[in-house]
């Protein structure tokens, strides 16, 4: 493997001294670029583009041939893990993910067979090792994975939800069966992240979209629990360097403390938590990532850039913060606001760094 | 007007102590129940029900024939205010609100007349007066509005929306045209809440459905400001009694401290938020509201009992608790469910309280 060029991300996640505060944008591989489109177009579908190494590198590798990004990030679905498990992934045009087969007995979820990511799987590892490869050391590849609740209420309900109404009558009624399915779900997970490790990732990010539809007991144990046996199983070294973990629960800002704990290097915070007080709470046990309100990004350049400010002052001097949106970037914005956020990024944050 | 026979809920707004935790529940008056669904189609449409008083009145008693409910709130709908300004309100199928005349110019905004609530929002007064006429002191009359930022991302999207794609541009690019909107609303608001304090109603509460969409300093100025605002200018008194206020942010939980300081008498909650932790960050200084998760009632009597003693033992005892769902009432709930947690509610707090 090439050396790493670029190893801000790396040095980030782990409270260690940069230049620059090192930004990626979740979603950068998406919509708002008419290359991605091209190639989704070429590709047929959303789910080929997924499982076609070469295609899934080319869209991976494209944000970065536009912005001096910091990071690249797999290009994948957070539910591929659900789908190798038989579940039957698919996209509806402009509806978001479906399963064709959704968890509704007992049966079904104690049949869940744990998959093997480099036979079910491989395609994502081929992936990763392809897209290794063409990144040629320029900067790390992040792998990531949806959270075991998260990947279960897609499981149980069969679509996006609203108000979650199967999966938590299930987590009422019946508790225990809900931890069997998460166990199940966290084991698979455990293994496909190890197997992204192996193949080539530097970090990885759990993604837990759905954790904060949560009470804050039941968060804690059914899905920060469940994060935390991932994470204290992860392969902790690739290259000779620590593979830091990023834990991401989308409106989880009351829970940062209980976050901190879980052995996570590092948070990902949505928008609707200040950076200085998120700073104060979890001390120097992790760093922080995040966390512009990713629609900043409809607004003029000029504005993008005071906001871009705004997030860097809070977050304030020192070491231990990596630039995001709080989610993901809208299909919607202009190529050029999102150039413009990461040139502001680049040239606003030296201040803040002592080296 | 009849002398009220239950205050409970006037009481436990004012931290004064009572004998049984008193309860209610947002959208109790609601598609959950048969006898709202005949008379709504009895009336033709959602808003031939709401500018109907007779109607309006008629939903707004039903949950109170079925259910010993300490409180009734008035039937209405949060966008009357904008309907009224000439904005159009009209409600697809299926689909949630929409304005025929969005807000999406300037021009628009600065010809925006703040409406007078006993000629273009008489309905609304007239229904408070019926219902308080026809609940002849059994329980208090709640009234409401929503959030002048709520009602806001209404007028400029014009319908619901995932990211507030519109007004956020606006927030970000044009704060000073977004402030003068709010103004406007918020002066609505006021006068809509004065008459309908004048007309009947015994506690307000303001529904902030959107407000936790927006960053901490965007939630101050934009949402939490215009609702201050409006508590300092509310008629606080009514049939010789104080006139609680009520503020509820959803997803707000992070910002009670700062809802703490509006002048409201309590906070709305929902379940993302610990009461235990909520009342060690408030004090002494507001009374809480929540927070069972409303997908609690999905699982069967039995553990919506066990999930509502364990929201009553996380507030603890003493004074300033009223029990309600953390969010309004899903339509598929059966309606026996929500007596299920009713009555779990009046047996188990009791002991919570010295009287």
């Amino acid at each position: 493997m090439s050396k790493l060029e670029n190893d801000r991300l790396l040095r980030a996640l782990l409270r260690q001294p940069v230049d620059v505060t090192p930004v990626w944008m979740m979603r950068q591989a998406g919509r708002y670029l008419p290359e991605y489109r091209e190639t989704r177009k070429k590709a047929g579908s959303f789910m080929k583009l997924c499982t076609n190494p070469e295609l899934a590198c080319e869209v991976t590798l494209q944000p970065l041939e536009r912005f001096p990004l910091d990071a690249a990030i797999l290009f994948s679905d957070i539910l591929t893990v659900p789908d190798a498990m038989g579940l039957g992934l698919y996209f509806a045009e402009g509806e978001g993910p479906r399963f064709k087969n959704p968890l509704r007995d007992e049966k079904q979820i104690q049949a869940l067979a744990v998959p093997d990511p480099e036979t079910e799987l491989r395609y994502v590892m081929d992936a990763v090792r392809t897209i290794r490869r063409e990144l040629d050391g320029r900067v790390p590849l992040i792998g990531f994975s949806g959270s075991p609740w998260t990947l279960a209420t897609y499981m149980v309900e069969g679509a996006s939800s609203k108000d979650f109404s199967i999966i938590k009558a299930m987590m009422y009624e019946r508790p225990e069966l809900l931890d069997q399915l998460l166990d199940t779900v966290a084991e698979s997970v455990t293994l496909y992240l190890n197997a992204q490790i192996k193949a080539g990732v530097q970090t990885v990010m759990i993604f837990d979209t759905w954790g904060g539809a949560l009470t804050p007991s039941d968060y804690c144990r059914f899905s920060l629990k469940p994060m935390e046996r991932i994470i204290h199983s992860l392969i902790r070294e690739n290259d000779g360097r620590k593979v830091p973990v990023i834990l991401f629960t989308k409106n989880g800002g009351q829970w940062l403390e209980a976050m901190t704990d879980t052995g996570a290097d590092a948070l990902g915070l949505d928008w609707t938590t200040d950076l200085a007080d998120a700073r104060r709470r979890v001390g120097n046990q992790v760093a922080l990532q995040g966390n512009l309100d990713p629609s900043v990004l409809y607004a003029s350049p000029q504005h993008i850039r005071e906001q871009v400010a705004k997030v860097l002052a809070s977050f304030g001097k020192g070491d231990g913060h990596v630039f995001n949106l709080g989610h993901g970037i809208h299909p919607g914005i202009p190529p050029d606001h999102a150039a413009a956020m990461i040139e502001a990024v680049q040239e606003l944050s030296p201040p803040y760094h002592r080296v």
